[in-house]
């Protein structure tokens, strides 16, 4: 008989999201009269339109394809040379980073792009990866089989597991023995708290020194209103020899369904083959693009283009405002709710601590029943987000205000 | 220093269509005069516009994105019902099919499908590829470690190669010994050869017997013209248990640009987990979707349902009549060159035997250079694609007249 994967079989329950969706389902269908009074602020998924510009960008670009002078086919796979040179000219060059338009890799999500990158990289690497995190990440790798079995924290057996804590700020310093891989995430989902320079700089040097490479997911970048905190790792000196960044339209252009993000991979940047000889990562991840995806649909990459224009980029700016503004009133309300916040200001997450001895489970049913709002439990995140939860900005303002107020009705 | 997956390292060369527009750019720079005369019968790209069915659903729903009430965030991974259920119907049910709306899994390409499933099977299977092949096949096998090193004719250890000659009609018989995993492409890409229900139905008998898992590229599907071929696999009873189907909008929506297909994995296929119990495939689909993948463009989805519409069948019936009614002019036109043709009756591609003693490269290159005519090298497809040429029928009615004109100028 043909052979399944056996690392899937290792994976616990359902992925962190369609659990919630399960459990907000259940209870709707209990409660029909609570389901016009739920207010979501579980999954970190944008709830305002498409920018005008974008809107544009995309109805001519869907008139191209109506006629044959003007029709397009197969694109490059790794992005449209028009996208390619404004992301790595606004995003980088035009803030005094060297990244070449051909180190920019168009995908459709960072996702993708985060479980992707696995691809070109060998199994013997040692991973490390904060806790809480992203689940993606460490799902990923037990798919890819890097891992042993799960414990029954759901911790799984040869992952390095960097601790995130009110202790720490959230941000881990680089571990005392030898990793080849490290997922950070900043501003960080779930977590809200923004890498400062100098504790990037710490993990760039570690990297160069261990010759370890950075994954570094900066998806919600357009987040970071401190002045002092970079936009990119790329900002940090040797990064370039050290890190791939991944970023998204996602979270600053509200493309989670329109799908559109970047992956950039700098040609210095080396790994070791089985035999220890130096190689570059970047021919490979182009052919991995090429061989393994099609590039994103052109009016997709019309409508990315857009958000570099200067009507695009005000837009994009009311947006984040938007958003920020909704964690600002979510942060003073849960404060006023007698709880302990953290993140929020560089981020549009606010991570809760719950009351003592409320697991995070149990605050997101008291909180979808008693208050009707969805918010996501912190131990889907590992087993150091237990005793918190995440409160996503994303909503529009009446939604925030009224979350923020239910917030305080709840006696805990 | 952090590993990466060597791998990568046995790939020969680059991808095919690379290579080929390499050539040609090469020819172009040296040529420029001949750079307006240059008609590309490569790479099989569509070039007719997109249906209006198409445009229309797509203004509509880029209009839905510009307003809040109407916006869509993240979709389901596995795609919107809408959607599904339109495939599940008229692809399959309408035709007395069983296909639950559950078991398709909209994607953004079949390219990505084909290499992304051996994400869910074991590296023990056993995999067996015609030859000539469609490149993606064996090369994302190579990535994933599934193979040896290549030999001098590009044939890799550990892969069971079928060969499709003149003698079998291009479609091979099952091999007698055991495989696990089966690639069959119909109608073909390359050939053009498209596989009867007598040939389908010794290959699901093969698979079933052996508990084999079929990987059914119907990609083509919209050009099969003759009645008593099938259209799906699960025509032949018994599919359900041993194959997964590839479709794509690319080839009959013209959606080479636009980026949408599915995969129908159905509940009933089982495979072996390393203690040998069974384990159903379709929940590893799920998951790898659900955790690798972000979901195919809302405005996309929606271009792809109009195809389902009355007035989006129509207009594909139109684009397949018009780029048949090249390949039959091609076919005409080549074989008044005097050369032996196959293909191009089922299927938008012409498979040409070279004259006696030219190599398929060097074919390639005098097409280019003598005549201005973008062809596909045979040998790119495999070592049994040696001696032939691809000529694609995916052209205006004008450059198909053009280049069947041509080709037969061209002296050998």
């Amino acid at each position: 008989m043909a052979y399944l994967n056996d690392h899937y079989l290792k994976l616990k329950a359902g992925y962190l999201f369609p659990e919630i969706a399960r459990r907000v389902e259940a209870f709707c269908e209990q409660h029909p009269d609570a389901t016009t009074r739920l207010i979501r602020c579980g999954i970190g998924d944008v709830t305002e339109p498409l920018p005008p510009a974008v809107i544009a960008a995309m109805h001519k670009a869907v008139d191209e394809m109506a006629r044959r002078e003007t029709f397009r086919g197969y694109g490059p796979e790794q992005g449209y040379e028009f996208l390619r040179h404004a992301i790595a000219q606004n995003d980088y060059r035009d803030r005094g980073l060297e990244v070449a338009d051909d180190e920019i890799f168009v995908s459709d999500g960072s996702k993708c792009d985060c479980g992707n990158i696995l691809d070109i990289l060998g199994c013997e690497n040692r991973v490390a990866i904060t806790d809480p995190v992203y689940p993606v990440y460490v799902d990923t790798n037990v798919m890819a089989g890097h891992t042993g079995e799960a414990d029954e924290a759901g911790a799984y057996a040869g992952i390095v597991y960097l601790p995130c804590t009110p202790a720490n700020g959230f941000v881990p310093e680089p571990p005392k023995g030898k990793v080849d891989l490290i997922y950070l995430c900043s501003p960080n989902n779930p977590t809200g708290a923004a890498a400062s320079r100098a504790q990037l700089e710490a993990w760039v040097n570690y990297a160069l020194t261990n010759k370890a490479i950075i994954l570094f997911d900066a998806a919600y970048e357009a987040y970071t209103a401190d002045p002092t905190l970079p936009h990119s790792l790329y900002e940090i000196p040797g990064a370039r020899q050290c890190a791939i960044e991944f970023r998204s339209f996602s979270k600053n252009g509200g493309f989670t369904g329109t799908r559109c993000a970047f992956t950039v991979v700098p040609k210095s940047l080396m790994a070791s083959t089985a035999k220890g000889e130096a190689g570059s990562l970047h021919p490979l991840w182009l052919r991995r693009s090429t061989t393994k995806f099609n590039g994103v649909s052109y009016i997709v990459q019309r409508a990315a283009e857009a958000l570099y224009t200067p009507e695009g980029k005000a837009q994009v700016g009311a947006l984040i405002d938007h958003y920020m503004g909704n964690a600002k009133i979510l942060r003073q309300g849960i404060k006023a709710a007698g709880l302990t916040v953290f993140g929020g200001v560089n981020a549009p997450y606010i991570w809760v601590q719950t009351p003592a001895g409320v697991t995070s489970w149990r605050a997101f049913d008291r909180i979808l029943t008693e208050v009707n709002v969805v918010i996501t439990p912190g131990s889907g995140f590992g087993r150091n987000g237990e005793g918190f939860f995440r409160v996503s900005a994303f909503n529009s303002r009446p939604n925030a205000e009224e979350v923020a107020r239910r917030l305080q009705e709840l006696k805990w």
